[in-house]
């Protein structure tokens, strides 16, 4: 499979883009016979984002049960539907929120759900990059050690024979949710496999709380005690985390994904400390976390909400300028994940946008572009994805996204007609 | 011009909406002949949100001069570009934002900006409503009272010229650029013509706390003494209005304008009190600001900042829920302009959305309509925008919009040849 993408606008000039077997080729003037051509005239060529925190799959609660406190919110609604979620479920929502990515410009994401081989099936057909985590939750489900390995286990053998973008990952929730044993045994076998691991972190003021008043000791420092702090882990959220927590993040190269729509809609009452973590080192991504927390997966939404956050929490309007923001989006969320993207260059993995100059959301055209991308660009101004190499969208058009939204109506509304409850 | 819109989503149903001379005349199973139908099925009908603060020609400066301080912002991108502004960039400027606004569903958008006649001029072309506010900068300027007044006369007597969705108002920029005098005319002249009066209010810190020291008395407190404040005053952003502001506010009826993007990109370091407010009984109505502050002038954008940044910031999940929301973006908007629009009623005028129900950002359908608009919509889900009952975008396409952006461009790329020096 190979693809020529022609006078696109890349870092200021116009240029034509070589792509095969997945890989950005060559940039330049480029003559060359391929499979397909693009002609990207009068659109800029950027690299896809990364959204470093979802649960993907969500997408079947979206719009059910906001505005309410986060602890009727989970027993009254999300609990009691998720304990009949099945297989079929995770399967369409991930469909969908693989549309809704696409067309927002995701192309990698870290997911976390049940179900995960489900979820990948969902990701593999759409041809997007999922890092699909198998989830552990032992002090909820009350699953021993072993089993907890075996099922673990289990999902990675499964999901790394599903595609060539399906990536397995280790999901220890949290914390609260996750032993002890359990922490030990994901560290080093993430270690082992080179395999990253998806965990939430300090999200909110009780979780810290709670566990130094029974514990006895700052969860960070906890988790460097049993050694699971290390390059290979993606953190959620870390809006709590301190100056102490952060020195012992950036210690060990830990990386940060930063929910900025997920943490002002559950109303954590903080800002995640992101001039602290940049100034001690810490790569930071972006994640939307899932649809019934945010409520879209858009990066776009969540790049600008990133920086207004930053800004007006620090009191400071030059922070997380859209230089970084785009950086936190795309090579930053690559190098949280060891992905060999996130940067338009010859030699990476072609993970690319294609993005409409002449939309009424990116102009005036002579001014910043990365200005326009954080904080003013529509979705439709993306005009085509392309993911490994592969067109996933032509001209605003996924594949069989009727289709999928049809799938996804029925699943949901035999669901709900079951076990709906409101 | 009559229109009947077929089978839309209405309050749970399916219903026809018959519109003619710009009003909604009758909603349920009608049968008529038209000069236009629209099949709506699959669609909900919503009212046209209504931005009760922006400057819409400062599109001009999107994308130049973002993350900077806000002095270095003013005297070293705006103000010198501002010297050398003229009719013709207002025009495009205004054209543009109108696109932009037309696309992303507002029907009606309160302005302040300089040229008022060519903003007018663009907007009644566009065929949405514009309340466009005669300026007042007298301690910028130096322009004496009696010369402000002549200018304010003149413009109001040329905006009401211009065509039927044109209305005048009154701009006295703020409360630091204006003299007492000024304030005072146009407290005395709004209610003698039944204008409404733009104003910004307690946006910063420094505002407030200067005003105190040069003057030994708080902005509201002035203002009332001079008896300018009034039901028909939009008073703009309003963040460091503290308990006894907000009293006199609620004392005189004054309308608020919240405008959460703005303030958090410029760092004001604080959420205005929406739950203060709103126990006071204040009408709350959302804006955008200008582009160079944004820097879209989309009202979902608005929207979802607004709940979100008083959510987090008042530590409560509850806050602003979907359908307050909705509400401050239409029907207390149009309250704020004594508009009789911002609900879907028979009598009311036909500012009208069409929103579709199978865009992906749109489902479950079975979910919150109200959630989905608030938290979730991409604005390629809005297909018809219809005001004053004549359709100005119809499944996406607005008359003329590759000649706007054509024009557009050409104007600043003149213009920042000219004068620009980035």
């Amino acid at each position: 499979m190979s693809l020529l993408i022609r006078n696109a606008l890349h870092q200021g000039r116009e240029r034509d883009i070589y792509v095969e077997d997945g890989g950005i080729r060559e940039i330049g003037s480029v003559s060359v016979e391929t499979d397909e051509v693009i002609n990207a005239e009068n659109m800029a060529i950027l690299p896809g984002f990364v959204n470093t925190h979802t649960h993907a799959a969500m997408t079947l609660f979206r719009g059910w049960g906001d505005d309410m406190d986060l602890q009727d919110w989970l027993t009254k609604r999300i609990w009691p539907m998720e304990a009949h979620i099945d297989e079929n479920l995770v399967y369409w929502g991930t469909k969908l929120a693989c549309l809704e990515m696409i067309r927002t410009g995701t192309t990698t994401f870290m997911d976390m759900y049940f179900h995960p081989e489900s979820s990948a099936k969902a990701v593999d057909e759409m041809g997007i990059r999922g890092f699909i985590s198998s989830i552990f939750l032992d002090k909820f489900t009350g699953t021993g050690l072993e089993e907890s390995i075996k099922t673990a286990k289990k999902d990675i053998r499964a999901l790394e024979r599903i595609g060539p973008t399906i990536y397995p990952a280790l999901g220890p929730h949290a914390v609260y949710s996750c032993s002890r044993e359990i922490l030990e045994w994901v560290a080093v076998y993430s270690c082992e496999k080179e395999i990253p691991v998806h965990f939430h972190l300090l999200e909110t003021e009780g979780e810290k709380i709670n566990f130094q008043r029974e514990n006895g000791i700052e969860i960070t420092e906890f988790l460097e005690e049993i050694n699971f702090l290390q390059p290979r882990l993606v953190a959620a959220h870390c809006v709590w985390a301190d100056q102490r927590d952060i020195e012992r993040l950036a210690k060990f190269n830990v990386n940060v994904s930063y929910n900025p729509v997920s943490n002002m809609k559950l109303a954590v009452g903080k800002t995640m400390n992101v001039p602290r973590m940049e100034k001690e080192g810490i790569n930071i991504g972006l994640g939307t976390d899932g649809a019934a927390s945010n409520n879209t997966l858009s990066m776009l939404d969540t790049i600008k909400f990133a920086g207004l956050s930053a800004k007006n929490y620090f009191k400071n309007p030059t922070l997380c300028n859209a230089d970084s923001l785009l950086n936190y989006a795309t090579s930053n969320g690559a190098a949280a994940l060891s992905l060999d993207s996130g940067v338009i260059e010859e030699g990476k993995l072609a993970d690319i946008l294609l993005v409409d100059l002449k939309h009424e959301s990116m102009v005036p055209r002579r001014h910043s572009l990365h200005s326009k991308m954080a904080y003013s660009a529509s979705p439709e101004a993306i005009r085509y994805v392309i993911c490994n190499g592969k067109t996933v969208m032509r001209g605003r058009d996924v594949k069989d996204s009727r289709e999928i939204i049809k799938g996804f109506e029925n699943a949901v509304n035999n669901w709900f007609e079951k076990y709906g409850n409101d």
